[in-house]
């Protein structure tokens, strides 16, 4: 089992909800960035799930393994943070499932496998849209929501280093089980804003009202966004972590110890 | 005028034909492998095109200059042959659009700059399924035709090495101006084939009895493919051209001399 796989982590900049008791349907419209920072999953003999050398219960991982009949220990590393809104577990279940589908033959095709991915995410309510997302790549728009069979997407043409800065996790259950109206209509109105005119400048302020109008902002969210806007350049909130991204070398340009990555355009992949 | 694209040779295994008076719904079904090796595109002030130093005429590039009021001349690079099944016109459009958007600030999608370069290459009459399967990246599936809106993709999981040999050119729009009900009863068989068991050595198949019911193989194609097997590796025909590609290093095991390169994983993107 030497076979691997690597999904990049997905910072969504505006989202909004979209429901359904069937999770291929389920999903959300919204857009975002993919990171050349992202995770690997590789499969060992065993059980389990071990992150970072750290053993973790991620119930979107189980579910892909039961999905695809895979007895095996999943075994995977990242540079991103847990709960800090990159997507790491909808990563971790799109990893297991690509590297899954070789390991034991399974023959299935690409949407298939972010079929399962996502509906997992959502059947464990832990992601609604990070896994369509990482399996596109690059800045992906998500205009429908749901696996490939029923959601639609987009993208902007664009290439472009992104820095981030984590302070802290935000729960994206809590978030998502409360009342998501008010934060879904935001999430609207910032993709027709999007849509009309899609560019990486107009999803970061679009992104910035979003955070404002659904209340998601922390006090050291609304300071980095501010001063990276001061330094001239262009940040928002990564939904949903207590994380600032910026386009170029935005945070850095505004005194703040950022990472700094391109972005993936390959998407999701076997290697 | 410094931005540039980039746009993988593609190679189709095998296709139906499916003509529409909307050039954004006709298209074609079928499958193939994007390569590393590619066109990349640049504009420079004037009018024109220049592939590799030689001045030509590319319907399909003239048509996505003028959708996008883009007055430029395009200066186009590339280690593929023209005329030989690597969808060099599909790339020289597609790589046109993504650049003149930049260049020219035309905040347009991906969705929308696909679809433009689409459009151009169906109603020039020289490709169905290039451009899409271009902008995808890594070894597409055309579940059903036209540009994004209309059409609907998948893809094979996989991560391998292509090689292949050209020895000349056939015309597609020779091809694809005849009677293609033969042909694109063929290629809907292979496509179903491919759906039920989504490999790529089951893609090379379908691609091989693809081209042996559909009547395209010369003598030398013949041979070669042959010759393949015969070393125990996997090659089929590209569609369209006198040209044979092979899984990993299928032709240079039975004695060819081929070009190799990578699959192209990020597809089409700007640089």
């Amino acid at each position: 089992m030497t076979d691997a796989a690597f999904v990049p982590g997905h910072v969504t900049a505006f989202f909004s909800a979209h429901p359904d008791d069937d999770p291929t349907k389920a999903g959300s419209r919204g857009a975002g960035v993919t990171l050349a920072d992202g995770v690997t999953v590789r499969l060992e003999a065993g059980d389990g799930l071990e992150l970072n050398g750290e053993e973790l219960e991620i119930e979107a991982v189980d579910r892909v393994l039961g999905a695809l009949r895979a007895n095996a220990r999943v075994v995977a590393e990242t540079d991103l943070p847990l709960g800090s809104g990159f997507g790491v577990s909808g990563a971790l279940a799109l990893g297991t499932a690509l590297v899954a589908n070789r390991v034991f033959d399974r023959q299935l095709s690409e949407n298939e496998l972010v079929t399962i991915a996502h509906g997992a995410e959502v059947q464990a309510g832990t992601g609604l849209g990070d896994v369509v997302g990482q399996a596109r790549g690059g800045f992906p728009v998500r205009l429908e929501p749901g696996a490939p069979a029923h959601g639609a997407m987009d993208g902007i043409p664009d290439r472009r280093q992104i820095e981030y800065v984590t302070f802290g996790e935000l729960s994206t259950e809590d978030v998502l089980g409360g009342d998501t109206e008010e934060l879904s209509a935001a999430g609207k109105q910032a993709l027709s804003q999007l849509v009309a005119e899609p560019t990486l400048e107009t999803m970061m302020a679009a992104s910035r009202r979003f955070a404002r109008e659904a209340d998601l902002l922390t006090p050291r969210l609304e300071e980095a966004i501010r001063d990276v806007s001061e330094a001239g350049g262009d940040a928002s909130m990564a939904m949903l972590g207590e994380t600032v991204f910026a386009l170029d070398t935005g945070l850095s340009d505004a005194g703040y110890d950022a990472e700094r990555c391109e972005v993936c355009l390959p998407g999701a992949h076997v290697r």
